[in-house]
């Protein structure tokens, strides 16, 4: 389960980039929110801990990252803050926040699987935990902006931390080699996420319109 | 408060028909939504354990029930992904699924009792974790679908879950045999919830127009 | 970081009234969503007390405050009951119902601030801890409300919590007199509050209308 210093150092720093990438979507989010400075700030932090956070309450991982590492909220809130300034040169710049945004997904899936499983869970919970820590984020932003969360409507968001979380259990479970292991879950599910924006995949839809009573 | 054998394999058994009773009508809610199949899955997850998983987290009783039996996400989701490909008959069964729902709010209820009592809480605490239990799955997948929860404006849900957890408790408290209290406590609330819903009864309503500000 | 018996015991009484009066406004917003009369008591118990839920359960500080102190429920359940049968009697107090919010802000801001401190946490985490207990329970509230928090929004809320957990985690780092900082504390972010309240101040809105996609 402990990777390599190299493999952890580059997941640290794909973590960080990732964080401030889904606060700054975070705000541009509460942008359309019209929402005050504060509250973009707030949201940012949200989103882009939330997922993690919501993960180790429920496995009962003790300290949550941003107690034990305050810095996180200063990084997140100024993420979102510079998105305020910047924002009028963010369109243009949009595949970029798109791809940030989908290397956030698949790296924190990775890491919610490795704390699930170096708390000694079995791989089906470790699956969900790295689902959790890549798309409850963004489900806390939707609920605070008042909207049905885009995670269960659209697009293979949720169904991309799945499979990048099963080959990565998987990889493992199989005993494969460390890096290639993070590194191919990565590539596949990072490529599934970009392929799916690029051709508008998305998964069939339930459409019922009786009502029970 | 430990029950007899028999008496816990009913209740499990009654928890296992509820939980996936309760993500099929989540799965209805979501169709509602055009949420599409992973989303249906998800939500039927959430609104099916997320009311056990509140309770755990508030009364920090740990592994969550679905940590311990990942089967229960494979059930969860797996009732309501049929609930997709039985939509169109499961319109002339409505009333099956708001039977199995009300069971499913008994069950949850007593289940909730019982564990705050297992933890030496309080009475009061035991009604509150039995509600908790009860209710907020449903808070959970309104708050999802982005209504106002149901819970809190319509019908005798949560009076009934308080009724119901305050049979149990009260029961067990005046010392009476532990299977009578279980089933008179299941059998009257759920008597009150048929009642409740056949007749329409609900609890008066406040309505207030002034804003402070 | 402990009081002395004579501000605790003030701050105590303060808590009480801080709850109840949350409890209050909670209940006037569950009357204009016209929700029941068991609604409009969870949701006053949910907005009193929820902030301080949710930072007890980020900071692992179990039990929660109505676990160990089951009569805090009785207290806000009341009064959110009596203000449905004092309603009409309300909107010419609502001045007094804007300056009890007021206090329950600082007031819960001052206790988060504590609780993290006991737990020997850094300052920082210290001042956001004060504001998740002075501020959550309101964007619960709106949640279930079906709104997009007023916190995210308008009014000098938020910063009014996080300049008063500044000036009391300060003014402990900088050895003041415990009553001194925790009065001064409370009168300057209590004045702010007002202030804003009076002259309508508010942080400049971030109003964003493009789409990612």
């Amino acid at each position: 389960m402990s990777s390599s210093p190299i493999t952890n150092e580059l997941l640290h720093a794909l973590f960080i980039v990732a964080i401030a990438a889904e606060a700054m979507t975070a705000a541009l989010a509460a942008g359309r929110r019209e929402m005050d400075w504060l509250g973009v700030c707030l949201l940012g932090c949200i989103t882009a801990l939330g997922g993690g956070s919501v993960r180790d309450l429920l496995l009962d991982h003790h300290p949550l990252s941003w107690v034990a590492h305050p810095s996180y909220l200063l990084i997140t809130g100024g993420a979102a803050l510079v998105t305020i300034a910047l924002a009028r040169f963010i369109h243009p710049l949009r595949h970029l926040f798109l791809f940030l945004d989908a290397v956030g997904l698949v790296v924190f899936t990775v890491i919610g699987c490795d704390i699930a499983l170096g708390l000694g869970l079995p791989w089906s919970i470790a699956i969900v935990s790295g689902m959790i820590t890549g798309c409850v984020g963004g489900v806390l932003r939707d609920v605070l902006c008042n909207e049905v969360p885009l995670l269960f409507r659209a697009e293979l968001y949720a169904t991309v931390s799945i499979v990048t979380g099963a080959l990565y259990v998987g990889g493992l479970a199989l005993e494969l080699h460390q890096e290639t292991v993070t590194g191919g879950a990565l590539a596949i599910g990072l490529a599934l996420r970009l392929l799916a924006l690029r051709f508008g995949w998305s998964m069939p839809k339930f459409v019922y319109t009786k009502d029970l009573h």
